[in-house]
């Protein structure tokens, strides 16, 4: 079986299990009192660039994206970020229950990116100060988006710039940040803070942790309101300690953005492959950024590859969703391609 | 240094970290699909007797009681509990957060356990039907409460049975059941749902686990709400398979009942030694029946314990709260009890 | 002045006033336990030919609307609607915080209306039973929509119909309801129960009442929570007898369809008037089918009516929106025409 | 049958209804953008002699007091009041929904006012900063308490003091605060904001008016956040304007200080009967501040008094509640004491 449906399904890279079975001597403080945790605010200090960062470990990227919006944001405001946004579509409606009712409003954009000029026109026709209508108050980018697409660090800041014009924090749901950012070979902070962004999802789960995000917060009032919102949400563990290494690790030596390189390069290699494949009607439907590619197929090839031991999502009849990730190995792609192969020239009966 | 002041403090123990590490082969689905929690599913249905139980991992004992009240009450509902309680007093409204508006209702008794007779009044006392009132709707109780004391299960089934006469459910908060069924000597069984108890939070994290509770529910329409409740809190990780590997360790052969049973030993031994202090001012504030004591001391011993290397908690000028866990050895507490003796017929010396 | 902004503005109808005056006698138990609120349950049976319907007065548009859909939805729900809905765009998000978090979503369609294969395919693309998206619970449905259109009764029926086959509740935004009806010439049960609504918000403030709505529920499980869901959000006034005897009047003797047919009649004046000025660059930009027009005309010509004394929205450059009341009469339709003629025959230079 | 349960069972003052009618003259912008709520808001300004007080006008007691306590605390806030308060026992919850899951905390004193030395201490024993207890975050007192009672101006001013020593925020119940001014004989400003108040329920539907309280906002903040609150909690009526002619009605002249002036009045005439007869078994429970008595009677005594036509509530088996209203008459008053004098004597009589 070769797993190509999440880097959800991928395990634990060895340098963060070895964290978690360092951290596992002695006693200390629960809830963030130890020294890991207090280690692990200088570590993002450091890999952000921000003297006054602020970073809240959390166990899931739902958690982070609503609570971090959560404290961005009073109840009666809306969120806008992208239709196929994960906080609209995947979350179960979280953003609205943490933000006391606040709402969420797609701004569409091509390549499952906000369009600049969207975000504009939406802003310009809402009725500021009228309380009938539930006031824009983040802008919630996902970077790489739910597509495999990455903004360029300009283009977040153009997106950040336009809606502080109108008032607006700015979040980023990075539940693959180190993705986009071992892709575009920036700086941490180039793609956030230093584009405006206040609050950030912090992924590291998808790419190798155990069970650990991040919210980090670039902007003290709302990371003045984590404090209180993280606990009564029930996100704040006893054993943080365990957390903070796990995040640690991650953020340490560039590790974090090793093993999305090594997933974003697994992609690439696919994705040679099944550009090869174009004349049998293979097809990418998406520009592939990152470590995720959605394909059109022909039909009957996708149940042979299935048949073959690939294990990816299907998004319809024809396409389907591969990712790569940390755990993903050159043998696992040059195999994977093989069968796809296989599968699609099977599939083209007029060559048989 | 010798840690006694909380058993949150204490690390991983052996078992369940090497079944965190065992869990790390290869790849599975995210969000509770994989072989790992439907396996402990089983394992809970075994371990409490019950066929048709389900069993929900979380991360922190505020996510298990909160969201396990979220599902058991409608928003206009009250919660009844001891006024000491975790949920009033410790876990920042979450409760209220979950529940939508939900309100939490102090009912008094001894020894930090609700009296049957106050339930009942406050029970017959309600303006049933009255909109005005917060409507009863759920028992919550505390086994061990926070001040370290159990109820008998015949205690918890009269409970549970006054609430149902009046059309309540019931929620045991069980953050350190372990030590109170170790202490009891009863099955599981016997202080849940044989005792009418609707659902569980069962912790693990305080008593060995890494970042692991869990919400055990005996009644099919609170765990139909959870499916549902625990996703859109951010309380279903990713990776969930690391979580019900703890959990599986932890329930599988008695480790759990080993590891609270060794805690609830070092503390008789340490409790031992506190009455053998009583002419010297020492005075246990509250019964002992796990693994958490109260302890009246001369003040100024209090100060000369904490120089010793004892780490506890001061809950007044001459109160401390000591807390056994799992890792704690016989030579801590041997260790403890001479500098506390010291300590105190040291304070005591002057009049000697 | 000639008020044509909103039926909002108009004040309260002779004969409402009169009940408020006449239920001024003597003292009546508080919240509902009046006789004049028992009264106004039987008239609302009767109205609706419905044995068990319950009312609730209240009194605003927007808490009939949001609590009526939060007794119908789980706080993990989905509202379906068109996005033009009043519910969408002008309540706050009022929804979303009585309804714990739910969310909206918007399904689309011609003239404001749902479309029936749009709300099916809609519906087949679900993930039911996936807690990571927001479970569609309730279609609510707008009659007439806030662009002035009208389901038949059999089009309510068909989307009720496919909205039940994948087991959601029905709701009626029925703030203008009383014109629809008086439209469409159909029994009240045709286009709400009979249709396979669940529950209905019953406008009277902007047909003639003086501050009335209320909720309908025909579902028994609906209406036991709005008993407690109406007092926890401050929507059960304690001298309700004056709200009751506001619907009563309402409701009695056809009043309700009288005072709305003549707004509606008084728009079908103004309508024939300016499709007579279609020549002049006058044009309706929506059907009409009640009391409100949405009309392109000659952005100058917009601003030459507003000085001769016509009060309307501007819902763009070159777009006006026009409603009428209970209160607008002949002569006022008569003026408003005669200055619209004016003002289009004179911002249309090239007749001159 | 002489009304004694509740001023909530009179009718409407006669200068009140006669405003509502004198409003209903041709048409007015809705929402509160009309003259007569603009009008109000100088209204407020001058009768609370503060210059940039903001007045919301609302429905319900309860609306106005879980909206003001939502605009003045953060959602982990825990609101501090009597334990008797009618925000806790007789809302429904509805600060805990509005706030957002926050929690209110009672603070004990005799004659259901809140003591200052216990205000003291309860907020010198919260563990501040820490977000595992809900932060007090508003003091709420109520004037005249739900038994009757009142705290003096300066007993107001110490108590808020206390509070804003730890940074807490106040609010006012003022659901009879004029027959509180009116007993007291102060001017509105000495027990609201000269006293440090920041918001106050002003009520007045139990007072004379037919469907109107009133938040009045004496600290901006509070206000702007009140804009947002009061719409998508659909507390902003279309016709407001018919709530802001009964508001300005009843401030103006000093009409609703005559209203209450007169209740308090019949109520102390009454409270002399019941004095008189302290030899038969009758004692006051409470101080009568203002129109309200909670009194002990022979049990006999009291189903006598209720068949002779006298309506009150029954708090136990021996104790009534009795309340006057602007609309009882002083024949009322002579009538209601010749009944009660006959049964308790006749109660009495088989000892005689």
């Amino acid at each position: 079986m070769i797993e190509l449906r999440s880097d959800n399904a991928a395990g634990v890279a060895p340098e963060i299990l070895a964290a978690v079975e360092a951290a596992n001597t002695g006693s200390a403080l629960a809830y963030g009192g130890d020294d890991l945790t207090a280690h692990l605010q200088e570590v993002v200090r450091t890999v952000f660039e921000h003297p006054t960062a602020r970073v809240f470990p959390v166990t899931s990227g739902t958690a982070a994206n609503s609570l971090a919006l959560s404290a961005a944001t009073p109840p009666w405001g809306a969120v806008l970020c992208h239709p196929t946004a994960h906080i609209i579509g995947s979350e179960g409606g979280a953003t609205s229950l943490f933000g006391g009712g606040v709402v969420m409003r797609g701004v569409d954009g091509a390549h499952a990116l906000v369009e600049p000029a969207r975000l504009r026109a939406t802003l310009e026709q809402v009725r500021w100060g009228d309380p009938h209508e539930s006031q824009p108050s983040v802008l919630s980018l996902t970077l790489p988006s739910d597509y495999g697409t990455v903004y360029l660090p300009e283009q977040v800041g153009e997106l950040v710039s336009i809606a502080r014009e109108f008032g607006l924090r700015a979040h980023l749901d990075g539940a693959r940040i180190a993705n986009a950012v071992a892709a575009l070979g920036c700086a941490p902070a180039d793609v956030t803070w230093r584009a405006g962004v206040d609050v950030l999802s912090l992924g590291a789960t998808k790419n190798g942790a155990l069970s650990a995000e991040a919210i980090v917060a670039f902007d003290d009032r709302i990371a003045d309101e984590l404090v209180y919102r993280t606990k009564r949400a029930g996100h704040v563990t006893s054993k943080m300690r365990f957390q903070s290494a796990q995040l640690t690790a991650y953020l340490t030596d560039g590790l974090w953005l090793r093993l999305a390189g090594h997933a974003n390069e697994r992609m690439a290699e696919l994705v040679a492959e099944l550009q090869s494949l174009s004349p049998y009607g293979v097809r990418l439907e998406e520009r592939v950024d990152v470590n995720m590619a959605f394909v059109e197929l022909p039909a009957p090839a996708i149940d042979v590859a299935a048949e073959a031991g690939l294990q990816f999502y299907r998004m319809g009849p024809s396409t389907v969703r591969l990712v790569t990730s940390w755990q993903t190995t050159v043998e696992d792609v040059k195999e994977a391609c093989a069968r796809l192969r296989e599968a699609v020239l099977g599939a083209d009966g007029s060559t048989g």
